[in-house]
């Protein structure tokens, strides 16, 4: 567990096969690993970090309420990653298995920014302000 | 919009009545606003801020595949809120009009921790690691 800096707020994501869904953020995202816990069954809960922002990657449990995105055909949370290079970023999530769900490009709201939805089914805005 | 910190990851959560979801986080868990977009039907796209982390608030839009936890009838991700007093943020969230999932009590993972759901269906843990 890294050092408790509060308040602060994680959002953990719901996935079917979360072992594999933390070894994707890792190749797509660079995301380190903080922390994890390992059932029996071999589902997990483990806290990842993408620069100082922390995430936690869980397998669902729909009997607690804990939906992944394949059980519901949907999202109800999109992430909104902040890099230096869209472009570079954009290429090395789709190389990890995400795919293109909006090319990335200059928004209107001054954005350069473009979207994938991974393996699993959350949704990613990659991109930062365009200076 | 606050000083960018790249690279970065920062939750959106989708809601029904965003300006009313907005209204909710700065009551029941002390968000600050940092930006605001208002589209003349009135949806909003929120950034807020709990201590340093932040996250978005935006009203769905299906099209788009945002939905809210209202449309899939559950969510995809909930909110691990970190709070050095759990007992009384959670008091503080029912009292702003979320609901009890599981009341605040200590768990074998070493958390003193409680669950609420807010009234636009996203779910909140609200809790710290016991020391």
């Amino acid at each position: 567990m890294t050092q408790i800096k509060i308040p602060k707020l994680a959002p953990m994501l719901s996935v079917r096969n979360g072992a594999k869904a933390v070894d994707f953020c890792k190749s797509a995202f660079g995301a380190r690993e903080l922390f994890r816990i390992e059932a029996p069954d071999g589902a997990v809960v483990a806290q990842l970090a993408v620069g100082e922002s922390e995430f936690w990657i869980a397998d669902e449990s729909p009997k607690h309420l804990n939906f992944s995105p394949e059980s519901l055909s949907g999202a109800t949370t999109r992430f909104v990653l902040v890099v230096e290079d869209p472009d570079a970023a954009f290429q090395k999530a789709l190389k990890a298995g995400a795919k293109s769900v909006s090319p990335v490009q200059n928004h209107e709201y001054g954005w350069r920014q473009g979207r994938v939805v991974d393996p699993f089914g959350h949704h990613w805005e990659i991109g930062k302000p365009i200076s």
